[in-house]
């Protein structure tokens, strides 16, 4: 890279990371990619891709030292470590204390609930006892979290009864707990801002998930919700956006309770999988919006390219079939897309998504996951 | 990269393999480049860069040994290096006896007219006598073309006497030359075709070209030309396809002259520059269609997704100012996508290109000359 540009790195190696290179080529910017392992899906196709772990002060360090500006595939670079790395003067974007935002949900519910967004009743724990005195206000099941480490349905627990909660509590002594009151939820969606360093904000549309396990299999778009509801949910991700002051995608989760009422479930400060349908579906995607505004650009627009997209994660299953050798299969379809994360298949690991565009959200939806199907080997 | 999918090189480094290279990370391809230069287009981004001249019989044969099928960035590789290949069993797509079409101007007008397709009158010349003999028959100015090694114009000379041509041909002893009528062309079009092994073959739709210098500007879409004349390229296209066997993209440059009538000017057997709209402007782009059709995929929709795309060329101007210093101008623009190339600035070089995606193709065409100019740096 020739100093016209400012050096960007990506810490982590995932398939944000893989997604955001690929936003970056066109843009003339080399991403500069710290990954755990060789075979990590983004270090498979970024050229220089350093190896380290993000739990290593010196590895973020030396890498921090050959970047301008640091942006992140994930949240699980330790809180303190960031705090380190933004007292040495390294540009992190988003910043270490808007990252604590999406890291810790403690921290996130209590924000969130103190500037008037719309969040389930919660309480911190520490003890079954301390869950059961939650319990009695607000019934049986509580969701029981993990306040910092969870991903993908990991660190959640649906809890019936005291035992159980002193179980969960045993399971983990070291980490902080909340407790949740369950919410009687109709839908579930979620809507991304990208927000820069002036404070210049873009909206995606709202889109309807749908999840299993914990973890989003299906991102629909137009929205089944009313305009009034995604003009609610817009205020919020702008207004949320502003307050923790993040740059760069953050994506957040709703619950959608009867009458359109919102609720807050997750808040993501990163290209997030239920923006994934943007690549294609958006006149800008999420990664690329991501990169632009890290780097202090104009964001680009949002608007979509289809009448109906669907998008359809391709989920490791008990046969580690892998995908890639489902993908030629797939093609034959039309106006479907593809996107294979080029990770070892295992069990319930995200392998890759595919993308469905269409004029009918029924019919593009089944043709998404139809390939999906075919790409998990289940059609074999 | 597992087993699961074929290992695919592309020979050749430049920007072509750049946008092929963003083209495979989606389809979980990690394709790998021989290179030139390590600061090549695409060996700036691709992992794995392997650095060697295609010149090199060993550095060939060396890379070929690293994958199943290889396919080409430019026409450079020389033919007796390419048959060597095949001949210890390499696979190449398109094939070298498909390649010998593009690399050869004098080879590809005589199979070209032996098969009934539309060329300007043209002759095999190796002295000023023989131009000026041809030059009797269809008057001065005759065109002068190196039947090997031009591109952008190289190679190519427009010759008004004996004197100029003796001139020429003693520029370049070691060339065979031919010579062509200038023929009268309203405009200049270009449709490009992929063709798979198995002989399916999908056609984008035809673009109108601006040259200058020798060198294409402008693409624009739709054309200008009717309907009937539309068909009339793509069948043209379909049949020379067919007619070489080519695997891949090829792009057919075309004369159009009064009524409609088409003469084929040039003949390219890889992605090219006159489909680089089809990256936003297509459901599939020509990169990946012609990684789908080297590795015997199905094929991709072709259909555009405006109602008109215009891209621009980026070239390098008398100051070398660097598109990478102004990118971010271009992108507060709506609905405009900078490609940057990466490569270092010298005057007359490609630098990038952008395409704007619009309803009304004069406003389109606007936007997409403006974001050229501010990324050129002629809008200081």
């Amino acid at each position: 890279m020739t100093g016209t540009l400012p050096r960007l790195g990506m810490v982590g190696g995932g398939q944000l990371a893989r997604m955001s290179y690929q936003a970056a080529i066109p843009l003339g910017i080399t991403l500069r990619v710290l990954a755990e392992h060789h075979d990590d899906s983004a270090a498979l196709v970024a050229a220089g891709t350093e190896l380290g772990s993000h739990f290593d002060a010196a590895a973020l360090e030396a890498f921090a030292a050959t970047c301008d500006i640091l942006t992140f595939d994930h949240e699980l670079v330790p809180p303190d470590l960031l705090a380190a790395l933004e007292a040495k003067g390294h540009v992190l974007r988003p910043s270490a204390d808007a990252l604590l935002f999406a890291q810790d949900k403690l921290h996130q519910r209590t924000r969130l609930q103190a500037a008037g967004f719309p969040v389930p009743p919660f309480a911190a724990v520490a003890t079954a006892a301390e869950v059961a005195s939650f319990a009695a206000e607000y019934g049986w099941p509580v969701v029981l979290k993990a306040a910092r480490g969870g991903y993908d349905g990991r660190g959640v627990w649906f809890v019936h009864g005291e035992a159980e909660a002193a179980e969960v509590i045993a399971s983990a002594p070291t980490t902080p707990f909340l407790v949740e009151a369950l919410v009687p939820i109709e839908h579930e969606a979620a809507i991304l801002v990208v927000r820069a360093p002036s404070g210049q904000s873009v909206v995606y549309p709202l889109v309807d998930t749908v999840q299993a396990d914990g973890m989003c299999r299906e991102v629909l778009a137009p929205t089944v919700e009313d305009a009034r509801t995604e003009a609610a949910a817009g205020a919020i991700a702008l207004s949320l956006a502003e307050l923790i002051g993040v740059v760069g995608v953050m994506a957040v989760e709703l619950f959608v309770l009867e009458g359109g009422v919102l609720v807050v479930n997750e808040v993501a400060l990163r290209p997030h999988n239920s923006g994934h349908y943007s690549i294609e579906g958006c006149v800008t995607s999420q990664f690329e919006n991501h990169l632009r505004a890290v780097l202090g650009w104009p964001l680009g627009r949002t608007d979509a390219l289809a009448r109906a997209v669907a998008t359809v994660n391709v989920v490791g299953g008990p046969d580690a079939a892998d995908p890639r050798a489902n993908v030629a299969r797939v093609l034959a379809l039309p106006d479907v897309h593809p996107h294979i994360y080029g990770k070892e298949p295992r069990p319930g690991r995200k392998l890759g998504h595919v993308t469905a565009l269409g004029d009918d959200l029924a019919e593009t939806r089944t043709r998404a996951l139809l390939a999906a199907a075919v790409l998990s080997g289940e059609q074999a």
